[in-house]
This record gives structure tokens, sequence and C-alpha cells, in this order.
């Protein structure tokens, strides 16, 4: 009989379709992104083959991700091995900022306003898109927001989006109590919170039945294989609901709010698991020079260091 | 033959109807609110009279004056005194504060943002047109911007607007230089810059010519009467004018301000005839206490203290 752990896996990756070039990306980021990037598309496969993806699959999606620049390839005699470029390098530690904090950012009580007045219209849909994409939330026709992050520069962002000219930036504080109560409402609305901690709930529901049946579960039943399998779907799906999230300070939250319960679920699973998922890549995996490096200080820093007491070796 | 000042003034008189309580309003501005705010009723008509300002004419003004809570009437025997009242003082001070500046306000280069996102329609209405009047401009939608004075303390101005709850409140800086020219457009347009101009124009067309007049007039022709005839008349117009000013720091205005160049003439015109015009006041004017007390520190202050040299008695 299937062992409840794997019939969990089963169902976890039943429940939805998943893109095979989306399941690499987590894998590259979660597993290899701080071990070098590099691994040989066998060891891939390896991998991959217990969740049920055959070894066509991996080779049509990591070709896919090629000629989208996420990774290149290396060919030595009849292997190939497959590393990150720089900027599919890039686009992991963006995205690492956001899925391996461990609570809500730090918050100085500023906004960046961008008033898109003077842009075209065409020009300006663009704009509030990308800066969608950024966790800028439309406050009012043509008022794109965010509360301030010390780590974006808005100004250089701009010149990346090519609105310089068109755009007026203003870095504002917010000075006036009463309009508090005002402002949350504005939050909730514009950043469409409820959609966001629906599915956040969604993740929660799928994943806290995994805590009784880890604490269940005894060595035995813990083995590495699992182990890699829980990690790279807790993450992939994680990953796949934070990005949906503007990462908005606690002050501008409900006070229980949906993404930091899911969070605090995902740092206790990756805790529970993490130690024995690195060690099973470290089996499998080849590298053009051999082994796959330890990973990185980097890694260790995830989730500000709270899965750090059970990974190291 | 009219010598060419009472052509003038007459000229200035008929250009465009004038109102008499507007009028009346002027010269309690002008020439009493500093001292003392208080005259008997008869020697208004005697200041109007040469003007063109029947007896009835004043009587049927500061009767609806007093109904609209600008003056007091105290009666002592068969005369009637005007004061101005408390509110109208406050009135008055407020619109001093523009009137009389000698430049355009310092600026710090922050701004006030009010986001009336959270109002109701109708409410939004009248907020817009309130703030309108207290020189903020709409840049977007739902946003009225001003910059910030020193002298406005936003928070409170929400609470007189019984505005507190609906109005999301900003102070912004403005970090980002590439939008500079972007800017100063959207100000132009939505503060009708060129309408404020045109205003200020049509003043400087009326009043330039009197420059001329003043510097070929010897003592003789520029008596206390005319003097004051030409300072109220002045201060009059200007004050409608500036009125309708946002008054915008300098960084945001064109070059060659058509505000500056019209208040720069006030006061050269002002400094030639306050001194002869004060003197007349004092003549004419009697109060339940007998003179009309000298002129407070306040009035010496006027345009940055720069009318003072030949006002001193």
């Amino acid at each position: 009989m299937e062992h409840k752990l794997d019939e969990f896996i089963r169902h976890a990756l039943d429940a939805q379709p998943i893109s095979g070039t989306s399941l690499i990306i987590s894998l590259y980021g979660d597993a290899l992104s701080h071990r070098g990037g590099e691994i040989w598309l066998g060891s891939l496969s390896a991998l991959l083959e217990a969740l049920g993806f055959g070894d066509r699959f991996v080779r049509t999606s990591v070709f896919r991700l090629q000629k989208e620049g996420w990774l290149d390839v290396e060919k030595m005699g009849r292997r190939s091995y497959y590393r990150l470029t720089e900027q599919g390098m890039r686009q992991f530690r963006h995205a690492e900022s956001k899925i391996y904090l461990s609570e809500q950012p730090a918050w100085d009580g500023k906004w960046d306003l961008l008033l898109l007045e003077n842009a075209e219209k065409a020009e300006r849909a663009r704009l509030k898109k990308e800066l969608g994409w950024l966790g800028f939330g439309q406050i009012a026709n043509n008022l794109m927001a965010a509360p301030t992050h010390a780590q974006t520069d808005v100004a250089a962002l701009l010149g990346e989006l090519n609105a310089g000219e068109q755009v007026i930036y203003f870095r504002a504080d917010y000075p006036y109590n009463r309009s508090e109560q005002t402002l949350r409402q504005m939050v909730a609305y514009c950043w469409s919170l409820s959609e966001v901690a629906a599915y956040y709930h969604e993740f929660i529901v799928s994943f806290r039945p995994l805590m009784m049946l880890l604490r269940e579960a005894d060595g035995s039943v813990l083995t590495p294989k699992r182990c890699f399998q829980i990690k790279l779907l807790l993450i992939h799906f994680f990953r796949r609901v934070v990005l949906k999230d503007p990462l908005l300070p606690d002050a501008l939250l409900p006070a229980q709010w949906e993404g930091q319960i899911a969070r605090n679920l995902c740092i206790n699973l990756y805790q529970q698991v993490d130690r024995a998922a690195t060690e099973y890549v470290s089996e499998l995996a080849e590298t053009t020079i051999g082994a796959l490096p330890a990973p990185g200080a980097g890694y260790y820093r995830r989730f500000g260091g709270l899965a750090r007491t059970h990974t190291t070796f």
C-alpha cells in the first residue's frame, strides 16, 4: 500500500496541472541556485522521475528554458549540462528576496507615488501593468502607489521602464493619522487583498495536513527522496502564491493575515525536510566539475536564518 | 479741465462695474483693519463721496455687510459706527497674508497631496471646490495637490472642512529630478496659470500708466485725497486678482511670471501714495473714541516692509 506521504505528494501533483518549465525553475531556484546553478541533464531526470516526469518531458522543458534565456547548455562528450544564465540568476535573486522572507518587510511609513497623468494612454496601460508586477497598486485613476521598500530604487526602476519623462514621482509620508482606517480600506481594495488571501488560504489548506503526517513519520519513512519531493512541491506552490502578493508591510494588512500564516507554515515544513532534501540532491546531482558544491551562505539566510538549525551539515 | 490723475481714477472706476460691498471691504482691509477697524458711517461716506458713491449707496452696502457678518454696528446718539467683526477680521488677516506679500512664498519642495477617492461624489465636488479656493490644484482625477506652505496646517484644514475621515493626506517630497519639466507643464495646466496670468496682465496694463503720471506729478497735484483714491483702487483691483492666484512658489512658475511683475508694480505705486493716503484717512475718520489710532506694526510689515521707508510718519 502507498504510504500516506506518497499519497500526499501524488495528490499535490494531481490537484492542478503543473508546467514542466515552472517546476524546473522551482528546482533550480530552491535547490541549485546557491550551489553553482549547474546540473547534468541525467541527474535532473533522476530527481524528477519519481514525481512522474519522464525523461522526454524534462528534455523538452530544459530546451524551452534555454530558448527563453534561463539556462545555458554545455556538452561534454555525450552529456549535456544545464546552467543558470546571468539573467536567470538575477531573476532568481529577485524572486528569492520575496519567497524566503521570514516576515512582512519592515516599513518606515513612507510611500512611493507615481503620477501617470502625463503618459499617453497605451503607455499608461503598459506602466500600470509593469508597476502592478512590482507591487504597486492603483489608488486613484492615474496614481500608482507602493509602500516604500528600502531595496527598491524607484528612480532606477523608472529608468528601466523607460518612463522617466512621463511619470511624476513623489515620495510621501503619511502624517495625518485620522484617515488610518480609510487608508486600510483603500489598501485592501486597491491591492485586491481578499484575492491574495484566497490564494494563501488554498495553500494553507493543501499543506496543513502535511504537518500531521510529518509529526507521525519516523526516520525510516522520512527518506531523503520524499523530503526532496516534499520540499520541491512546497516551494513550488508557495512561490506561485507569493509572487502574486504585493508584500505590504504589517501596518497595512489585516491583523490575521493569511500571508503570514502561510509563510509560517511553509517555514515549519521547510525546516523538517530541508536537510535530507539537500542531501538527496547532493547524492544524485552531477556537474561538469563533479559533485555539487555545498550551499553558499545565502542559502542559510533564507527565512531570516530560521531554517538554519535544521540544515547545518 | 480735469487733471490727468482724476481722469485715471475715473477711468479705473468706469472700466468695470464695482460692487459697493466689495469696495468697502477693500477700504476696511487696506486702511482700517490695522487701525482699530471702526469708523463712523459719516466718515465712510465722506471718503467714498469723491469717488462717486453716494450716501445711500454706502448705507445700503454697510447694511449688507452687517447682515453677512463682516461688520457690527454701534449707535451713539444719532450716529452709527461700523466695526469689523471677529470673523471679518480673521478673513482679512487671511487675505492680507496673500495680498501684501513681497514675493512668491518660500518653498521647501514638499507637496501636500489629498486623495479624495473615498469621498462620496457630492462630497468630493464640495471638497474640490473648497480646496481650489485654498490654492490646491487637481493633478489627477481625485487627487488635489498644493506645494506645502509653512503656514498651512492641512490636518486642521481637513478638520474645518469636515473631511478628516474621507480624505487620505500625504506629505510628499519630490526626489526625482528627471520629471521636473513634466511637473512644470502639469502645474501650468492644473492651476490654469495662463488664465491667472491674463488677469495679472490686465492689472498691469491698467495701472502701469499711473507710474508715469505719478512721476510727472508735483506735490501740489499729489493731494492726500487723490493719494487715498489711488491707493484704494490699486489695492481693490490687485486684491481681486491675487485672490484668484494659487500663489505657487517660484520654482514652479514660468521665469517671467506676470504675478511677480504685477506685484512689483503694485508695491511701487503703493509706496508713492501710502503716506498721504493714510494721512487723509486720519483726517476724515471719526470713531466712537475720537480719532483713528495710528496703524499697528503689522501695517508696516506689508510687502515685506518694503513700503515702510515712505510711510513712516
